[in-house]
C-alpha cells in the first residue's frame, strides 16, 4: 500500500516528441509478465546519466558507463525486470553486451548507441534466451505515447507505476517532460536510485544536460532511502529530443532557470514516489537538517535519523519515541557536535532543546504529528547555514515478509 | 526467543570475592519490577569502563566519566532500569549526581566513590523518588552471590538474563571472572553494548586494567550489532578485586595472558548473548572479513553487511539470496575495492569468486547453512593481512513487534 501517491490518468500523461517506447514479455521471472521495456529516440536527443557507486555494480552500469563515455549519439535503452545481471562477473558483461548488439541488428544502430539496464534479482546469470527472442516484439510495441505500459513494465516490487508528466510553455512553444522510476527495496542511492527515466523534448547541449542530470539526481534520487541498501544498478537517465523548438545551451540561456527547476520537480516527484511505495511503507517521512557546517554533515545526520531501524519502526507504530530520533543524531559521526544548541522539532512541534526535551512538549502533541501520513522532522543545529533534506518512509512488518519472500 | 544462548545454572554462578550485590524494586517503569542493583566492592579494587561515543550520551555515562577520571578509589556501582536518563540536559545531571550522593550517605562513600547507570526510555526524567526510595532496600540486600538476580534486574527487552562464570587456577589459587550483560536493541555499541559488568577476584594494576578494558572491549562488545542504532548509554566495567591473591601489574606478568585471554572469552560471551537474544532474533551470525588492507576496511565491511536490511531479512527467511550480500560489500566504502578478486563463504560453502558466482555452487548447499541458526559469513579480499569478526542476528516480523510496541 503506497503512501498518497498519484498517478496520472492516461489522458494526463503527455507522450514526448522524439520519445517511443515499446514493451514486450520475455517471461525472465514469471512468464507472462511484462518485463521488458525498450525506449528510442530521435537522432540528436541528448542523453545523460548517473549511476550507483556500488563497487558491485552490475554489468549493464558498466556498459551504460562506457557507452556514455565514447558515443555521442546514443539513441536507445533496453530495461529488463526479474534479473539484475549483477554480482555475475565477466559473463554479465559479455551478455549485457550481446543485449546491446542485438538490440542495434534490429534497430539498425550500433551497438554502443544502446544502453542496457536491468532490476532484479542479483547474483544469477541473465536468461538470455528469453530476453533475446522478446526484443523484435519490443520493437514492433514501439509507439508514441506508451508511457504508462513502461511505468508498469519496470516494476519489480513496486506496487504502483511511478509516472510524472508536466508541460509548461516556453517561448510560445509548449514543452514537455515525462518520466518514470522504480523502486522499491534496496534504495539508498548514492547516484542515481534503482531506475528513473525522463524525458523531455526541450533540447540541451549535451555537456549542459550532464551537469543538470547531475545536479538533479543530487536534489532528488541521491536523497531518497528506503533501507541504506545502496543497490548495484542504480540508475537515472534525462534524454533531450529538442523536438520542441526550444533549445538551451548554457546556464545563461533565457528559458535555462525554469525549464532545469521543471525537471528537477519531476525527478523530485520521481524519487518521492520510490518512497511512497517503499517496501512496506505506511508513512512518508522528510527530514531536514539546517544550520549545518556543511552540506556533509546535514546529509549524515539525516541519514543517520533515515536509517535507524528504531526511528522507523516508531514512525511505523505513531509512537512519538523521539529520543530515538536523538540517539540517531547522537551517533551520526559528527564528532564534535554541542548537542545542547539543538533543537528537534516533528512537523510544528518543538520537542527537544538545550540537550534535552523542551519543558512545553506534550506527549499529545508529538502523537498528533505522529498519526499523520505525511511527517516533517526538522533539527536545526545552530552551527552553519548549510541545509539538506533526505526523504525515506517507515519500517513495518511489512517490510520483513516482502523481504523474507522475495524469491519465493 | 533467544538463538543457542545458554544460562548456567546457579551453581555454575560463582560469587566473586570482594563483590556484593543488592536488588530491589523502585517501580520506576513499573510496579513490582526488580529494577535497581546496588554493587559493592571492597576497598583496593581496580576498576575500569568503556562508554559510548554517542554525542548525545546519557547523564549517567558522563557522571561515570567524570568519577572514573578523578577519583582512584571507586567502590560502587547503582544501576536502574526503565528510564535511560539520556537526552534530559542539565535536570538528568542533576539526577544522576543526586543518586550518587544519596548512596554514598547509606554506603558512607564519597559521591565520587559510586558510578551510575540507567537504561530504558530516552528523553524522560528519572523519577527520583522512586528510585531514591528505593536505594536503601537495595543495599539491605547486599550479598556474596547475587549475580543471578542482578542479570534478571538490569534486563528490559531482554528475553533471557545473560550471565558468564569462569574459574582458572593460577599460582594454586583459585580465580573468578563472572559477569552480566544487557541488551537487547539500540545496540550496535562503538565503546561498549547497553551494559556489561565484569569482576574478577584477580589483582590488576589500575593502568593496564584500563589497556586491557579498552583491548577487551574491541574483541567482545565493539564487535556486536543488532540494529545499528549505537545506544546513548552503552558501558562495560571490569572490577578486579585482588582478594583470589592473585595479583598481575604488567604484560610481562607471568598470568597475564592466560587471564587476559578467559577475561576476554568472558566478554566476548557476553556480548554474544546480548546478541543471541537481540529483539526478535532467530539466528546468530558471525561475519569475518579477512585478507583486508587495514582492521578499518575489514570492520566497515563486516558492518555493512551486518547492518543490510535486506542481508538481515534474508537470513530470517533462511533464504541464499546472497546477491544482498555481495551489494552490501559493494557500497561498505571501500572506494577502491576490485570485486574480481573477492571470496565469498557461506559456511563451509564458496559462493563468490572473479566478482560474480562460483560455477561450482550449489543453491542447495547455500539453503543448507541458511537454515542453521549459527552462521558464519566469511569474506576474503585479497587485499592484505588484517580480520575482523562481527557478530550480529536476523531481522524478524518480532524485531518490528517489540520496537512498535515497546513504550505501550
Amino acid at each position: 500500500m503506497a503512501v498518497n501517491l498519484i498517478i496520472p490518468s492516461q489522458a494526463d500523461v503527455h507522450a514526448v516528441k522524439g520519445v517511443q517506447i515499446g514493451i514486450a514479455s520475455a517471461g525472465i521471472r514469471k512468464a507472462g509478465n511484462k518485463d521488458i521495456t525498450v525506449f528510442q529516440f530521435a537522432p540528436d536527443t541528448a542523453i545523460a546519466g548517473v549511476f550507483t557507486t556500488n563497487r558491485f555494480r552490475a554489468a549493464p552500469v558498466q556498459i551504460c558507463e562506457t557507452h556514455l563515455a565514447s558515443e555521442t549519439d546514443v539513441q536507445a535503452l533496453i530495461i529488463n525486470t526479474g534479473n539484475a545481471n549483477a554480482g555475475t562477473g565477466e559473463p554479465g558483461l559479455v551478455d549485457a553486451r550481446l543485449t546491446c548488439t542485438e538490440l542495434a541488428k534490429i534497430l539498425q544502430l550500433r551497438p554502443s548507441q544502446i544502453l542496457p539496464f536491468s532490476t532484479g534479482v542479483i547474483l544469477e546469470p541473465l536468461p538470455m534466451d528469453k530476453l533475446l527472442g522478446a526484443l523484435p516484439a519490443a520493437v514492433s510495441d514501439l509507439q508514441d505515447n506508451n508511457w504508462f505500459n513502461a511505468a508498469h513494465s519496470i516494476m519489480t516490487t513496486d506496487t504502483q507505476p511511478k509516472i510524472h508528466s508536466t508541460q509548461i510553455t516556453l517561448d510560445g512553444k509548449t514543452v514537455t517532460m515525462t518520466g518514470i522510476s522504480k523502486g522499491a527495496g534496496m534504495i539508498r542511492p548514492n547516484m542515481a536510485t534503482m531506475l528513473g527515466f525522463l524525458a523531455t523534448d526541450a533540447g540541451i547541449a549535451p555537456e549542459l544536460l550532464k551537469e543538470m542530470t547531475r545536479d538533479i539526481a543530487n536534489k532528488s534520487f541521491n536523497r531518497i532511502t528506503i533501507d541504506g541498501d545502496m543497490s548495484t544498478n542504480d540508475s537515472f537517465i534525462i534524454a533531450a529530443t529538442g523536438q520542441s523548438g526550444v533549445y538551451v545551451d548554457s546556464v545563461a540561456s533565457p528559458h535555462y532557470a525554469e525549464l532545469f527547476q521543471t525537471l528537477r520537480n519531476a525527478a523530485i516527484d520521481l524519487a518521492q514516489k520510490i518512497v511512497r511505495d517503499g517496501e512496506g511503507a505506511t508513512k512518508f517521512i522528510t527530514i531536514t537538517v539546517e544550520q549545518a557546517k556543511t552540506s556533509e554533515e546535514a546529509r549524515k545526520i539525516a541519514y543517520a535519523i533515515a536509517h535507524s531501524p528504531l526511528v522507523k519502526t516508531a514512525f511505523f507504530a505513531s509512537d512519538p519515541n523521539l529520543g530515538r530520533i536523538l540517539a540517531a543524531i547522537g551517533y551520526a559521526g559528527d564528532d564534535d557536535l554541542d548537542v545542547s544548541h539543538l533543537r528537534l522539532w516533528l512537523g510544528d512541534v518543538l520537542v527537544a532543546l538545550n540537550g534535552g526535551r523542551n519543558p512545553d512538549y506534550l506527549e499529545s502533541e508529538g502523537k498528533r504529528v505522529m498519526q499523520e501520513s505525511e511527517i516533517l522532522v526538522r533539527v536545526a543545529l545552530d552551527r552553519g547555514d548549510c541545509t539538506e533534506t533526505v526523504y525515506t518512509c517507515d519500517f513495518s512488518h511489512e517490510y520483513v515478509t516482502i523481504n523474507a519472500d522475495y524469491r519465493s
